[in-house]
Formats: structure tokens, C-alpha cells, sequence
């Protein structure tokens, strides 16, 4: 079974809108953080050492999906269950469920791909094969 | 062929992530304004003034799918193009693309409803059936 | 001594701007956080109730003073030790201290009133005097 | 008089929370964004090309003081009217008066410093002297 890490959130009152919950970007800002939550509870260094080590600059996202379906309001705890479902060439596809208690609020899959600066133009970022490494600790 | 809208952003420093790129969660966001602007540009009055003539709190997610092509960095200005593709009894489906000049930066789809609070438990909210008066002015 | 309370954060990737660094409006909000959280931590319920059971919206800021003296990055847990420094016949000064281990990265104060909607006006607000209970609560 | 530029903001939904105004870190967010477009309406190049030509990573914040004195909710525009009203020698002192039509919503001072890396440890940031041409431009 794919490993899978944990990232707790408190939803704070300025993290809803006039409708008293959840504005839906900051659901999209917690899944993001549990990205790389997720790849630093498996071990991988934060992307400013991978960068200088590796040339890695991170995880950019290619496709989200997510599926929302129950709100959630301030003063509440929340869960980002969040493991890596597929792997390929050059991406990867994150799947994230969002639960407060046994409740389920969203869940949703990132493809995401590593990235390094283009050699050509660093202007630019370009993606790299899988690392093996950086899999076999997130498998 | 569908109402089509345009909302224009200016991609602000503090928009962009430490890789210098936007920091994905703000093209939700903005996806969110163009959705709401697109209502406002049809002629629908905004929410705090459906809510008191006809309790319509807001038009929660209930799915969103975005494709990111390519990323946009701040000082640069964006559109997004929003129309809704698809009605259903109780959902709708926005289309969003987001583009830098001729450059297509993202593009995706928005699931709708728009709801009431719900009269039997007035700390939840309840989707309605679509008003045929909204959606003859936004088609 | 006024009653002291801490709110813990963790800075994310997206917190962070082009220059590695917290963008500063996270600060401020962090500083909202830690305020509604000394509030809940000194035992007053969340607006969503006293909202029902006293009229009271929240609490909105009059007047904010921060120094910066050290930045953050993502990664590192950062803590803001929240007081209430000064009543006033209508409205308190909050003071915020926020450190990583020891290191004071800023310090301010927030000036904020208890508000009411306005029985005139439900659009708008309106100042009361300073509850004596949660007064009481609070130092 | 001081040079003042304008920077126009259209608030949105998610820009406010649920006593439906404007989550008050968004003005700060605006206030930092009025200041960036301050520089390069005056002709100073965007910080990602002094960065390569100068070596100035950007205007970090030393301080911040806001006054608050009207709320604002979303579909206003309000616009940022900011100049720089002191120069020291390593930093200078923005006035920011945030307006809505004639009134006025908030108005504050940010103090700020031109930085580089710093030469014994690009992990760090350094305050260099006000640059002579740049604040030429500015005044």
C-alpha cells in the first residue's frame, strides 16, 4: 500500500468568505502544503537545499481534480491524507482526502512533475525523470 | 456559442512562490473572481443582495478540474475567459481559460450550484433547482 | 501579568515569496489568527456563536503597528504570543510577539472593538463598550 | 509634493470573511503591491531584472502602521494612493491612503529598505544605502 502522510490544518476565520466557510483556493493552499508536507515526512530535503544539491527547484503542478463535499468553518481541525497513486516517466499523480474527524470534506489528485532549471534558459524550469531515489523513499 | 467573460489580473509579487512562478492556489482564485464577475458582467445581481430578495447565499464548488500549460510570473497581466459550457437540474459547469496574450497559461472546468441556507437547519446550505432567470441571462 | 497565549504555525512554500521569504501580509494574517485563538484559549466562544447569543460580529482591527526584525522561510514553526496590553471604554490593544525558538522575528500591536450590526443599519457596524465578562476572561 | 502613483483593486468575495468585509491582511497585501507598482510607475525595473543587473533582491518591510477607519466589502473598487514621504539613508517611509470614490478606508506608513544578498552569506539579506538614481526617479 502507497506510503501516506498526515497534514493537520486549524481552519482560521479569515480562511472563509461571507458565506461563513471554507473560500475553496484555501483548500487548494492545504493540499499544496501537503505535498510537500508529505515528501518531507518521507525524507526528501525541502526544494532550497534540493536546489542547490541537486538542481531540483520543486513540484510544479500540471492537473488538479478535486471534488468537494462537505464545507468546513473556523475553529475547526482538519486532516490532508495524502499519498503518491501513480508514477510515470516524468510525473506523478498525488492522491489527497481532506477529513475533519471520519467525515469527508474533498479529496482530489495533483499531477505534479520535478523540475529543474532549463540549462538553456534559466529563465525557464523543465522537467526531469523521476528520481529513484526521491521514489523509493515516497513508495 | 456560450456568453463568454473576461476578467483581467495583474500577477502581483506576493502571487508568486519562491520559485517565482504564481503559487497555483492564486489561479484558483482568480478562477473564483472570474466566475462571480462572470455572473455580475450577465446582469445577476451580487450574492448579498440575492440573499435578501431570494436567499441564493452563493454558487459553492462542487468540482473543479484546471490544467496548468505554462507558468505566469508577477508584472505580467492575465485574462481569464469564462463561460459556462453545461446546465443540469441542480449544477452547472463553468469553462475557464486563462491566458497571457495569445498564450494559453491554464484552462479548466468549475462545477456549480447555487444555493439557500437551508430552511430546516439554518447552519447549512441546500442546492436549488437552477433559476431560469439566471440562466437565460447567462447563456 | 496579562494572560499570555501562544499560537503556533508552521510557514509553507506558498507563504513564502520570489525572495524566499515570509510574504509579510502572512504575518498579519497569522497575527488575526493568533487573536480570535487568545480569545478562544481565555474560554469566549467563536463569533459564530456569541453572533446568536449577543449580537457580536467579531472584532475588527482600528489601527495595526508591527516591526519586522528578522525574516522566516518555509519549514520552520514560528510562534505568536498574543496579549491584551490595554483596555479601553470601547477598545483594547493586543500586543503580538512572534518568535522561532527564541529569535524575535516581529512584534506589534492590533487596536480592535467588540462589534454589533448596526440596529439602524444591518450593513453596518457598530462599536459597544468592552464586555465586562469577557474582559474579565481575557486578563 | 511627493510623486503619488495610483494602484486600483477590485475587491472580491474571497477577499472578505464572514462578517463580509475585507479580511484585513488583504489590504496589506494591496498595500504591498501598491508599493511594488509605485517603483515601476516611476520607471524602476521590476525586481527580477535588478536582481541580475544590480543586485537588489527587493524592498523588504521594517514596519508597518495602519489606521483603519472604514470597512469594504466585495465589488468596490478602492484605489491606493501612495508616495514616499521620507528618505533616510538605508530607508525610506511610504505613505499609503487607501480610498473608495472620496472616502477614505485606510491610510499608513511602511518604512523600507532596498536589499542584496548578502556577499559573506547568500543566505542572508543586506540594507544597502538608498540608491541615488532610484530615488531620483521617485521623489
Amino acid at each position: 500500500m502507497a506510503k501516506t502522510t498526515l497534514h493537520r490544518v486549524t481552519v482560521q476565520f479569515g480562511d472563509c468568505d461571507p458565506a461563513g466557510i471554507v473560500f475553496y483556493p484555501n483548500f487548494q493552499r492545504w493540499i499544496d502544503a501537503a505535498s510537500l508536507s508529505f515528501f518531507m515526512q518521507c525524507g526528501v530535503p525541502p526544494w532550497r537545499e534540493l536546489v542547490k544539491t541537486r538542481g531540483i527547484v520543486g513540484t510544479p503542478l500540471l492537473e488538479i481534480h478535486t471534488k468537494f463535499h462537505q464545507p468546513a468553518t473556523y475553529g475547526e481541525t482538519i486532516d490532508v491524507h495524502t499519498s503518491i497513486e501513480a508514477w510515470a516517466a516524468k510525473t506523478f499523480r498525488h492522491r489527497h482526502v481532506i477529513k475533519r474527524g471520519d467525515t469527508m470534506l474533498c479529496e482530489g489528485t495533483e499531477v505534479r512533475a520535478f523540475v529543474i532549471r532549463d540549462p538553456a534558459d534559466p529563465e525557464r524550469i523543465k522537467a526531469i525523470p523521476i528520481p529513484e531515489d526521491i521514489r523509493a523513499l515516497c513508495s
